[in-house]
């Protein structure tokens, strides 16, 4: 592996940096560093976004660039210590050297985002209704389950909820329709109910703690939200099949997590039906991206739209970035063979096993949790606490396993 | 083929519609009569626009239901004769009674689209520079030659191509960029150099009334724009081959167009290098749509964003629709190999022959285009005049051919 010099390291000629190529050189040095799988171009996007709007934190960083927080959390530290980049309370801005050096060897000029500042890039708007059901559905998610990392449970913030409702109902898919979750740790189906638009509801969820919490909110407000428990590994009872018009899901972000769920989502809209599946999913790095897409078009399902960073997420700072939002439209719809899932590669734990390290809260005992065996919801400290806060995440290295 | 009856028809009884499920019926067969490829969904959608936007135009709702003209202008007929609809001077609006019919059969409740008012569903919003660039660019956007149908030659409006270069400045895909356009029909290369936030632009089509506008207008603005004569059918002189970081292309809304663009637009990026291309391309019917995303990933090109209705058209009432915008990112890209290109199914003229008809506006003469043998360009009237207006227009059986 490379080395990178620090700027203004004199013994070392080829990062002495007073010319645009040999920057360029040093940000390929960077993204090689890090092993961000976007290359050199993640090393700029980091670069262009607090460029727009320093100071900017590492977690909007994340968000904005669509790069997972440890390799933002990273790039950032080796750009300070180059002295591109030096931080106030706020977060990550330029020195003057570093601002001259993007602005001579990048070419950066634009001093803003286009973003629009009314919906933030999402298109739509909440009316009063759903402005209503926002103002509701934000103490509804206050009661919301722990997350369950092991199946790959992260709260989706109550606005995303609520704005996932108001693009279905926008797009023409809520009103006298009968809408399936297939999974729903994000209480999307509250707010979607709440519109009284669609025909039908059903939830399906592996959680019992989940569908409790969905029928005593459904209960209170009148919803008549139907709950199932399902584990999604197995076939949706024959009952369902064929009898939805939309689906939504948010699966597990790994191939085969995509390939299941998006299988009982065929289900459910009918094998050689057509219909229309909402689709949440983590930004992938290129290659995986295709994989996605062509497990997507395998099922005959196309992408008729896709809005990046549409759905955020609240909870531990890992889980602070974003996923899009698809609208997929499917014809004679095709579902995967059981055989052609792998069952074993559901979640991320079981594809990038990752060790978390946590500290206890009261006594400062640090714990080493690698999501297999143990997940940090099961921990109690030997102090008897319960109360932790995550230091280090770090994945396992192929000969760890 | 199903005849269609009257609402009101006492002597048919499936056509009496006092129940929901009877309207249901009545527009699966209106969707059957006009032979539309998205079958009740279409005419379900037709119904919703009007239903949210009432008084709403016949060209407003082939825009925002992403269906041809033709067809939503002959549902529009039938739904008037079946008194579900009326007409008032602004466009088409509902009947008592038709209001009653969608409201019970089909649910519809929302009275309005939650689709931002600021930046009108495309996320972005222009700043000072790009509305200056706007105001410049619609005065240009004058001089641009005719259209060749031909060559499926349309003109996207001028505020289109403005709000195409804010995307792409917005994305991060222009400062310090080299550009290419592949086919520039709508002088979209204009608002991009304008930015001066490129290193380079390239602009290459095959007509050269095109390319002398553009370097007359790159003259007088000083905007270094270089453009080429160039043939999609051949290959781009090596000397371009991996010299892009992005390219724009509006191809011709045909797949065998799409393989041919694309694959050019792969020659300027590099073949298995990475890079961004931007593609305006038709809303599909959902065959067609899996097949033009077939063809995207199969070059190693992922869809990163997709906003349906991004560009819009003038000009001719029928190419008053609109088409999507995609960002596409790839990897490692592939093109198409020769032999696997259909030349003689480029055009939509190719494909889908269409027979069209005009009316000489000097002495009402009528003339019939179909668009192979002869192009309304070409054409002058007996009396001497060369303006007509389009009266009609009908695809060409096969039985015809």
């Amino acid at each position: 592996m490379k080395i990178i010099g620090k700027i203004g390291d004199k013994t070392d000629n080829t990062l002495d940096l007073s010319e645009g190529e040999r920057f360029k050189t040093f940000l390929r040095r960077v993204a090689e560093r890090v092993k961000v799988a976007e290359g050199v171009d993640a090393i700029e996007d980091i670069l262009r976004c607090i460029y727009r709007n320093e100071p900017v934190s590492t977690k909007r960083i994340s968000q904005y660039t669509k790069l997972p927080l440890p390799v933002v959390s990273r790039v950032r530290s080796i750009l300070e210590r180059s002295r591109v980049l030096k931080r106030d309370e706020r977060g990550a801005i330029y020195t003057e050297y570093g601002r001259k050096l993007v602005e001579d060897s990048l070419k950066f000029k634009m001093k803003k985002d286009l973003k629009c500042p009314t919906c933030k890039g999402r298109g739509i708007v909440l009316d009063e209704m759903f402005k209503e059901i926002l103002r509701k559905h934000r103490e509804y998610a206050k009661l919301r389950p722990t997350v369950n990392t092991r199946i790959d449970q992260s709260h989706a913030t109550p606005e995303t909820a609520v704005y996932r409702a108001a693009l279905m109902a926008d797009r023409g898919d809520l009103e006298g329709k009968r809408i399936l979750f297939i999974g729903d740790d994000d209480l999307t189906s509250i707010p979607t109910a709440m519109t009284r638009f669609p025909e039908e509801v059903v939830v399906m969820d592996i959680d019992e703690r989940l569908l409790n919490l969905i029928e005593e909110i459904s209960k209170r407000e009148g919803l008549n939200i139907e709950t199932v428990k399902q584990d999604f590994r197995e076939e949706l009872d024959r009952s369902y099949w064929g009898q939805f018009d939309t689906v939504f899901t948010d699966p597990p972000y790994t191939l085969e997590g995509l390939k299941l769920f998006l299988s009982r989502g065929v289900e459910g809209l009918g094998e050689g039906n057509s219909g229309v599946l909402y689709l949440a999913f983590s930004h992938k790095p290129i290659e995986e991206y295709l994989e996605v897409q062509r497990i997507i078009n395998s099922m005959n399902f196309a992408i008729y739209e896709l809005i990046p960073g549409f759905n955020t997420y609240e909870g531990s700072e890992i889980i602070g970035n974003t996923t899009f939002l698809a609208r997929l439209v499917g014809k004679n719809l095709k579902k995967f063979k059981k055989e052609d899932i792998d069952l074993n590669k559901l979640y991320t734990g079981d594809v990038r096993p990752t060790v978390r390290y946590y500290r206890c809260l009261r006594c400062n005992k640090i714990y080493r949790i690698d999501g297999r065996d143990r997940v940090i919801e099961d921990l109690t400290c030997e102090c008897g606490s319960r109360k932790f806060r995550m230091i280090k995440r770090e994945k396992i290295k192929e000969r760890e396993l």
